[in-house]
């Protein structure tokens, strides 16, 4: 394999892979990148157990300037290293099959690899059926829902983000049992077959980091794996396997009121009253509503604090209200519209946020009774 | 104590004082802030065992109204409180004396807090002696030599700065054994007596941190402990008792020859040589200068690296030099000039680096003896 390609187009290419590099595999040539030279260009490959990204840089004469074909495996110690060169064209050379070569105006920075044969073979595949989605859309929607799916494994299947895609519709759901989050997304155009399916949140998340711009992304649904396909990327995620919850239904059918707060204020006010609560009792503040006024209260050993705000509903019947401020605002901050409305079943049942003038996200946060 | 403030103006006054907050000391009133209100206006003090810092808010009608004198200390977590406020003004009651009540427009914030009595009695009185200094190029000119101070508490003299305070001069020094850094500043009077201390790094970087603008500073000196006075900041600081090392003498007086390098050239090499070391060998490189070349070369287990920079002076005999590419780097990045000399006498005696037009900033790093 010999090769010369811009700095800038290299280290973008290899940026795109870097999430899927494994820190602790114990395979050790899982922490390199395979390289991967054809006429069309250069393929860059990198994989945990978890997930596997593949990259494509499309031969253009500007950017590569083919001279051999071949391939390699780089531990990744290479992308810090063409991050550290000034942008400048580098040529790059296997030598001997297990090294390479890095050629620039005043230096060669040999790193030592592994044949590319020794490579575990991944079947990356696509599937004839898919489901076409704008990835900016589908970016925004899972940041908005993401936060509420579990860190502990104790639970494998909360610890992803479950997609059930019916008809037109994608309905997005995360849950750590403490609070709920949905958000629905309308598809072009109407799929045939249903799914239900459980993507791991840190793998989902890593996608979506990992893309920019707002073309659209094919999702290709296999048995137990996913494959993204946007752009020049294939990104590959293992499926979290079981039954996940039926989420839709905790949302209850019926209320007792709501109101309406701008989402800033009532951050700010969450926020500030979060001040007097400790982790320990899981940051627990009181809501109160009474007329045309909500209160946020709080108190620990440092203080208490009693904060207003003043509301355009009348609740005339005095209500109170316990919950997780951390989880409150988690919540709140993933709205984009100003205006967002909670509503209030009773002090031992699920508060809903949602936002003002759409019912596609909504998310759930469980009272907690206080003392 | 009862007074209103605005809340920008009492965030910046807490922030100022908040370095010298202990969250380790057995005093448990050391964790808090020190209000006292007197006619003249607000002062801030918050200590722990090594330092001290004192600011005084001004009375100014449209900053402070007073109503009220007296005195509370407060807990740290007033500054997380108040920084969270938006700006508006702020109306701060003692209550009982060992309780604030902070009103705003919309809420009520209680602190716990204790009685201004219990606080231990500093002495920050000023000396009628003292040293005047810009306070920007005092900040400059430590910020060039500090990180060459020791962090290993074995030998608590050097985790300090030494000045050395003679005539007109104020020489500043820093070492971990390993490294040297010299610094040198005019005062614009001569002094009559002179000065020999050592300031703990820490506690002089704090004070740097905590002041802006360039004004004069004034350095007290006494027998045990410094004061600087600067605007409305009394900074205290315990000096380290001990004999500092006479450092003046072990930079080279003969040399063998000096190369002038661009700073950023260099360090930018210096910078990719050492990806290819590793920490555990004390990330050691070597150069190579002969003829006008100078060659970085390094290399582990990952691979190894050459790299040529052209250079005007011309060395006809090899020379080659090996030592930590990490303390280099930390020298080098602290010159303002873009061109640098580095000056070398042989192999296994200490590299000089300087500003190619001033003696007054000088670095010596030890070389390392390879293998």
């Amino acid at each position: 394999m010999k090769f010369k390609i811009e700095q800038k187009t290299l280290l973008e290419g290899l940026s795109k892979v870097s999430n899927a590099i494994s820190n602790k595999s114990l395979i050790p040539i899982l922490s390199g990148i395979k390289f991967e030279l054809t006429n069309e260009g250069l393929y860059l490959i990198a994989s945990d157990s978890d997930m596997t990204i593949k990259n494509f840089i499309k031969l253009d004469k500007e950017n590569i300037q083919i001279e051999e074909l071949g391939g390699i495996v780089i531990p990744k110690n290479i992308i810090e290293i063409v991050r550290k060169l000034e942008e400048q064209i580098l040529e790059i050379t296997v030598l001997d099959g297990i090294k390479i070569l890095i050629k620039t105006k005043s230096g060669n920075f040999y790193l030592n690899g592994y044949e590319k044969e020794e490579y575990p073979k991944m079947d990356l595949s696509l599937n004839k059926n898919f489901i076409t989605i704008n990835a900016k859309k589908l970016k925004e929607a899972v940041n908005q829902i993401s936060f509420a799916s579990s860190r502990d494994e104790g639970r494998p299947i909360l610890t992803g983000i479950n997609l059930r895609i019916l008809g037109d519709k994608i309905e997005l759901n995360a849950t750590d049992s403490y609070r709920l989050a949905r958000n629905i997304l309308d598809l072009k155009e109407p799929v045939d077959e249903s799914y239900n399916i459980v993507i791991p949140t840190d793998n989902f998340n890593n996608f979506l980091k990992t893309i920019d711009g707002d073309s659209d992304v094919e999702l290709h649904i296999f048995n137990n794996k996913i494959i993204f396909n946007y752009e020049n990327l294939i990104f590959q995620s293992r499926l979290i396997s079981g039954n996940y919850p039926f989420t839709s239904n905790l949302f209850p059918k019926e209320k007792l009121f709501s109101i309406t707060l701008n989402k800033t204020q009532f951050y700010n006010v969450v926020d500030r009253a979060s001040l007097f609560t400790s982790d320990k009792e899981k940051n627990i503040i009181s809501l109160i509503v009474n007329n045309n006024t909500v209160v946020i209260k709080s108190g620990d050993g440092i203080g208490q604090v009693d904060e207003k705000i003043d509301i355009n509903e009348n609740v005339e019947k005095e209500f109170k209200i316990d919950f997780s401020s951390r989880y409150m605002m988690d919540s709140v901050k993933t709205f984009k519209n100003e205006t967002i409305t909670l509503t209030f079943l009773a002090p031992d049942k699920p508060i809903v946020i949602s936002d003002k003038d759409s019912e596609n996200l909504m998310h759930l946060v469980l009272p907690i009774r206080s003392y």
